[in-house]
């Protein structure tokens, strides 16, 4: 084993360190490629995903290219491709002996070298690829998460073989990276998990009020595009794009004839219709998880109204939590903007003009103003979340 | 700064990727405690986590003990406690200064020494403390995630303080435990905040069956028994432990007028109440998560019977998903041992003559005999999840 200097193992501590704490992948990803490149002196790289028994590059960079066209070109040049685990490629063979694989120099390969070294890229960007170092990045199990591949060594301004020290030092980080992206991706699907969840609650307590699994993603949009337009923090956008699909959830526990009641409701049914505020902040209650928390914010208080005159609390302005203004808003917009079971969407003007109008008494100035800034991003969400006869078929049938 | 060897940097590294690795809290803390006891030849220590700006003890080793008493009884001996973050003791002022605090005897401390030595646990155990290195666990922002104490420093069997070397290494490893402890505690959080939510929605869809949140914990209990006792994978019996809290999700898309009937429904209607089961694979349909997939497969299967005379597909024996055959046990067993708004819990020798006479014809042979082997332990889940008249109240509010 090559000895390396005490000091750079020290610093790919760190590097592990930085590389445990990043949880987002894609940024997790470059910063593998651009340390791995800093530790080896290599120009460019690329670093690949195992999925599902293929390589897919998910990240590329290219020192040379970056500086000839720019950071914008040269990263618009990538495209994403897929090479199987084999001896078809230099990466697929490195995940497939789960080895090194080093090329000194891809442009002078013994005949009887088993890798087809493809000049595509080469040619089509100007480009000229020597030395060349796969890494497979493993896990303790003996795992191939991916492969780390860097391309030509530069030493002193020229291109050079990938010497035994950077070998030993790329291994090292690739195992560092392993983890940690097998750590990121646990994380993205814990919370895509918790997400799904969420939204099947949200659509679960719509089912009985007719409405559709995409009311719930609308005004989880509208909601999160108000929240951003506001600048809230990206947390607390995420929070309230989360908690909002749950803010109906209180409809469970109304009672058919009054939910499903076509036409006005008697003062008495009114008044069990609007517990459906305090049902759902029951459902919601006694959690310590802070989505769940303002989810049960957003039930109880999204009936509220500016000036007082709405339910369960009459509460005015700002006493009103400012994430169930936002929620209300949206809802309320969606409910203009889409088709019912019992009715078409009304005309833009329509619900312009009643958002407009509402702004003050019903609805806060400062969302009402964000909202309209965002406007034609609405009409986006709801181009992407169309409701189609389809969508209404289920309810038909019972 | 001192100068590691490369060696032990490069062990570093790989006790940095065990970490990782490691998901499960407390396996993590005693792994990050003994590789630091290792590193530094420390005979015992204590590893603290910071909670709320407070120090708790959570794992504690020593060798000596260990040997005295052997690993069951010294670990025994082990009491959770609590120090301030503060200059009242060894571990709580590296806390609070953020540096590594470090005392070669506490026996001999100078007078003008801040720091409190407690000998209460020298006396009660018969064991000598001398040498001290707290140091502290900080995470990439530099906030204190815990504290590492280690205590005597062994050298050719005698006592002697931590050397400048241990002490280096001490700090890389804290780094990186501190990191690692992080993440743990993020995916501890994300599978409770998943968990959270999956619960809620089983309480939400029992809401109008005037079912309680305490018959979602105890089905998932009984479940969660069953399939241990059966020997599936603990991946598996976590799986159904999570999923069959939604087992009866679809009720919300049941009529009033049907789920509420009091005494027996029409044929008509029984078709209807049935549909529950397929409007739960609605609501849980299309999820690429595990759990989700299997809450799915228990909601539209937990109806099924053994001989085939279940609904809805009239599947028999095993062709009736596992996960479902066990969960429709489960909700028997608690629909006959528990109080309903309508009928009080059935007597024990009843409970268990209808379940030992439906097996074979509803319930799958081999669960059942399970669930007879866990018998007792079903009865402490009952009391733990035992509803009180409170629990009904919310029904009668509406």
């Amino acid at each position: 084993m090559t000895q390396i200097q005490a000091q750079q193992m020290e610093e790919l501590l760190n590097v592990g360190i930085a590389l445990s704490s990043t949880h987002e992948l894609s940024a997790l990803l470059e910063m593998i490629l651009s340390e791995s490149r800093r530790f080896t002196y290599a120009d460019a790289g690329t670093l690949y995903l195992n999925k599902n028994g293929n390589l897919v590059a998910e990240v590329a960079q290219n020192n040379t290219l970056r500086r000839r066209l720019g950071s914008q070109r040269s990263t618009a040049i990538f495209r994403r491709f897929t090479v199987p685990i084999g001896f078809d490629s230099i990466a697929g063979a490195a995940a497939e002996t789960r080895d090194v694989v080093h090329i000194d120099d891809v442009q002078n390969q013994p005949h009887n070298s088993p890798f087809q070294y493809n000049p595509a890229f080469d040619r089509a960007h100007n480009y000229s690829t020597h030395s060349n170092l796969a890494v497979p990045m493993l896990n303790r199990q003996g795992n191939v998460v991916g492969v780390l591949q860097l391309i030509n060594a530069i030493h002193d301004g020229q291109i050079v073989p990938f010497s035994d020290s950077c070998i030993h030092v790329a291994k090292a980080l690739a195992s560092q990276a392993a983890v940690a992206v097998e750590n990121a991706l646990l994380t993205e699907s814990l919370k895509n998990a918790n997400l799904d969840s969420l939204r099947r609650l949200g659509v679960a307590a719509e089912w009985r009020d007719k409405e559709t699994a995409n009311h719930i993603m609308r005004v989880s949009h509208f909601s999160q595009l108000i929240a951003e337009e506001m600048r809230l923090g990206s947390d607390h956008v995420e929070l309230i794009f989360n908690a909002s699909p749950m803010h109906d959830v209180g409809k469970v526990g109304i009672p058919d004839a009054i939910l499903n009641k076509p036409g006005r409701l008697e003062d008495s049914e009114r008044v069990v219709m609007e517990k459906h505020c305090e049902i759902g902040a029951d459902i919601l209650k006694d959690s310590d998880e802070p989505v769940m928390q303002v989810s049960r914010t957003i039930a109880v208080a999204h009936h509220e109204k500016w000036d007082g005159t709405g339910y369960p609390n009459k509460l005015t302005g700002d006493q009103i939590p400012l994430e169930a203004q936002i929620v209300a808003l949206a809802d309320v917009y969606d409910a203009l903007s889409s088709k019912r079971c019992y009715k078409d969407p009304f005309p833009e003007e329509k619900v312009i003009s009643i958002l407009k109008n509402d702004t003050g008494s019903h609805f806060s100035p400062i969302v009402s103003a964000a909202f309209f800034r965002v406007y034609e991003a609405t009409k986006k969400v709801r181009e992407t979340f169309d409701d189609t006869e389809a969508t209404f078929d289920k309810f038909v049938s019972l």
